[in-house]
């Protein structure tokens, strides 16, 4: 077996294996290798740079002792898939549902969560997007701040257990997303630098990759591998790009619009759709655009200025990045333009912000729109839900916009019952100063916004993960039953109408009332109907109305309209 | 039950059922309606137009009495679909097989054609073409000369047949494509032009579709719910439009477009991949370009160029079509850049013909390649197939340059044996004038380049038809089952190596030796030589082979290259 590593800068270069050290080779171009012919599936390995302590495979697919231990060799063809039959899943008209493993269930484990399966399915979503499962130096963590980014972390059950999961989901028909991470590395157990010019700077969040410095070309073949490694050897169906605002690249070509190149060769070795979709706060069309027009040609961008119009319309909420959001003329005009800020004043970056979108050759299905996810949830102080401060039915109304959208919805777990239970920011490193330091951090993030320390919880605190854990037992109580019924009766309408799907913006109509607090979003042949406010509105509608498809709150057809009770929403069909 | 019927022109339209007579009554837009509370699937049903003799629905699903009878009510959602776990299958990667029903079986229907999709399976292709299936004139033809294009023709066993085959071929994870007409409509049995402004002149084949004229959008709506019908009710995973240089359109947004856009929503709907890909003798990029670029969008195109240069290659012929073509150097230039024609004179147009592709941002598989298929075995006097005039080994090396390449192959049914058959020009009308006129014109056609009749088979006489089907007895005698083996690895080979379906036209290497008669494709690790000459040849190769992958007869590996035996090809790993 041979082993190779990257370490361009090192005189010597050593190959750990048990307390045997092997002498590796230089073999050019910065790669050094050593063949050991014992190794195999489950040999402890680890390198040492110039007689230094033993760091583990910057490329470990195995990390079962943790980050700063050795590393175990992986042999990805051991695993016995089942998925023979499963030819892909392609983003366009399906329904994303987010998931962080160790909350998702009691147990927190990829196994546990393949148990949860069922629910999905019966949910009808499409694609599970689960959230970083890279190996990183804590019990417990959101996931992004992994330092070993081809290793799947032991805190959910190793690489065989996600192996498990993704077959389950593909034997259930479910399809797969992984959220990686490529813009920093976590604030402990990262070796990267030892090895090589790996890291240019650091962000907020860690060290930053160098990806257009010197030796930079292994750099991004280092991310690219990673990326595609997921969707080849883990059978993925396609990735979430976090942050892709902070990758740093003034290349001519860009890693993003690099990786769609592989991925598209990659696709067609595997025959089957692979989706790549960036988080990114640019309002930057041009990563969604075609490579031939100038695009990077990744298949679709998170689009946060929609979650913040329906947050601001269903909470009335102001603060923060919420400040220009809020009327229901913004909310319909975003809506057909994609984004809110398309060159405007944004006064929570103090700039101008964003593009247009070409909305006449722009399917919308390439634009992620979520109503909570776990930033826009975890994020705040509190990490409470939106169901802490709305009613039942508002609830339901966002529900009924996401879903009766053209864009392609992503619901965060839970969401589909109205989970009681928050998802708060947590984490545990090692380091006590550096927990320290984050609790502090977070403690300072919102005591700026007039926060209280006692209302933010301890991200170190044990208890901040358990109260972030799903509560299963409260799906059949209501008003959770209620929201879930409604929630499956939407995506089962969006999979029936084929208006619903339809991504031509063109052809989507909104008429809203600011005063009323209605809103209207024509679909063609259906038509959704949202009262916001307390009180019941008429809607005038043109075209006459044939059934009521699904409702909150059985409306009242009028000759020119129909009647909408206080918070609720009615789908028609004319 | 509602019927409903296009006929802008009429004064009266009636709904014949049995023999009594419903007046329909004008909706508005040309279009007419009756309700017809007894109908229901199996119903057999007419329209009249002005008291004239009752003519089928243009839209008909369902044509048992043939396509001068009426049309009988065909219910879509009564047939029982097994297919739900399928996801569809993308393009990218995949190889095709094109076959023609009435001949791919010596029974020549959709049922026969099912007990034999094993074969299928095991040669390892991913869609299946299935050449015109729509309702015709005639007892036996190729297709394209279908009258009423939504119904299946009987001869082949009409409507559920035709789902038993895609659900057939969906169970063992086949996908299909339906070859499909709408740049004219046959010679015989064509009643459009009496319900409306469907015509505009004719081409060679038969009357051409106004798409451009007054009264056209109801006639792009016909054909892009034509197109969309066979996409929904019969699951199929893309369509192939046969000849759209001949569709006159100029239109400000081209049918193609339009069809590309509508297929896109649908897609989204259906949640899976649906490809549409063009016939085309254009040579214009702008077919397979994005939307966003200024393009049509569709999915792929045919490319001829690439046949006609490994054609010649193969024969040394050079009549008619092929006199540009010949030269081994045109044929790596070809592979390289798309075309042959990107703006140079053709010689067969008398005028220069093409556009570039731009290969920097247009993936390969967006370009459909073969070796042989129906047209270019069938539009040849004979109708005669490569082994009626290559030595298997020639064949191999044909099969090695299209299965090696990153275009999307395209096997015609039998290639994969070096079947013996024929695949000669067969029709039957009933009327003996047009019979008459059809077998003249074949007669001519060929007369122009020095052929006798007596060595053109009768289009008309049953033993053409006959003769042109496969015979599945000669598949285990050799060559043929030496072939096969050949065409089976090279499609397993082109599974597992993910050089071989790298779209990329930048990575690809075309190296050749006019004289010598050798190629070599240079797959990054993976390089394919070939030897086209009579004698064997020493073919330089960069780098250490480490493994011969398949071949044809055994190469010698040299220090510097490979000694190819005559008339064979070597997939090596470098």
């Amino acid at each position: 077996m041979r082993f190779s590593v990257w370490a361009p800068g090192r005189e010597r270069v050593g190959l750990r294996i048990d307390h045997d050290e092997h002498p590796m080779h230089a073999a050019g171009g910065g790669w050094w290798v050593a063949d050991a012919g014992s190794a195999g599936h489950g040999t402890d390995y680890a390198f040492t740079l110039d007689g230094g302590e033993p760091r583990p495979d910057p490329r470990s697919a195995w990390q079962p002792a943790g980050v700063h231990g050795p590393s175990k060799v992986y042999d990805h063809s051991r695993f016995e898939w089942t998925d023979r039959g499963w030819t892909g899943r392609a983003l366009p008209g399906s329904v994303i549902y987010e998931l962080h493993v160790g909350t998702f269930t009691p147990e927190g484990t990829f196994d546990s969560a393949l148990r949860r399966l069922d629910h999905l399915v019966d949910l009808g979503v499409d694609f599970v997007e689960v959230m970083p499962v890279n190996a990183l130096d804590a019990p417990r963590n959101w996931g992004y701040d992994g330092v070993l980014w081809s290793a799947v972390t032991e805190n959910y059950g190793g690489p065989d257990a996600f192996k498990r999961f993704v077959d389950g989901c593909h034997r259930r028909g479910l399809a797969v997303l992984l959220d990686v991470v490529h813009n920093h590395l976590g604030p402990s157990g990262a070796y990267l630098d030892e090895f090589g010019p790996y890291f240019a700077g650091r962000n907020i969040w860690g060290p930053s990759l160098n990806l257009d410095g010197p030796g930079s070309d292994e750099v991004r073949r280092f991310v690219i591998d990673n990326a595609l490694g997921w969707l080849r050897d883990f059978h993925l169906d396609g990735l979430r790009l976090d942050a892709v605002h902070a990758l740093v690249d003034h290349r001519a070509t860009h890693l993003l619009e690099e990786l769609a190149v592989e991925a598209e060769a990659l696709a067609a070795h595997l025959r089957r759709p692979l989706s790549l979709i960036a988080e990114s706060d640019l309002n930057d069309p041009r990563l969604v655009k075609a490579r031939e027009s100038g695009g990077h040609g990744l298949t679709a961008q998170w689009n946060d200025d929609l979650h913040h119009c329906l947050h601001t319309a269903l909470t009335g909420e102001r603060q923060g990045y919420y400040a220009d959001f809020g009327a229901l003329t913004d909310l319909a005009r975003t809506l057909r333009e994609v984004f809110f800020h398309t060159g405007s004043t944004s006064t929570f970056r103090g700039r101008a912000h964003g593009r247009p979108v070409d909305v006449h050759n722009t399917p919308a299905h390439r634009f992620v729109v979520s109503l909570q996810n776990h930033d826009q949830i975890g994020n705040r102080a509190a990490g409470d839900r939106l169901p802490a401060s709305l009613p039942p039915g508002l609830l339901a109304c966002g529900a009924a916009l996401l879903l009766c959208s053209p864009y392609t919805p992503m619901l965060f777990m839970g969401e589909e019952w109205g989970a009681s239970t928050p998802f708060q920011f947590f984490s545990y490193f090692p380091d006590p100063q550096l927990r320290e330091t984050i609790r502090q951090g977070r403690y300072d993030e919102f005591a700026e916004h007039g926060w209280d320390r006692s209302a933010v919880p301890d991200p170190n605190d044990e208890a901040t993960f358990e109260r972030s854990k799903l509560r299963w037992d409260e799906l059949s109580g209501e008003p959770h039953a209620r929201l879930l019924r409604c929630y499956r009766d939407l995506i089962a309408l969006r999979r029936a109408r084929p208006e619903l799907t339809d991504p031509w913006l063109e052809r989507l109509g909104v008429d809203v009332d600011e005063a009323q607090r209605w809103l209207l979003l024509d679909r063609g042949a259906v038509k959704l109907v949202v009262n916001l406010g307390d009180r019941s509105v008429t809607v005038p509608v043109t075209g006459e109305v044939s059934a009521v498809l699904l409702a909150w709150a059985p409306p009242q057809l009028l000759e020119h309209g129909v009647e909408v009770p206080a918070q609720s929403f009615a789908v028609l069909a004319v």
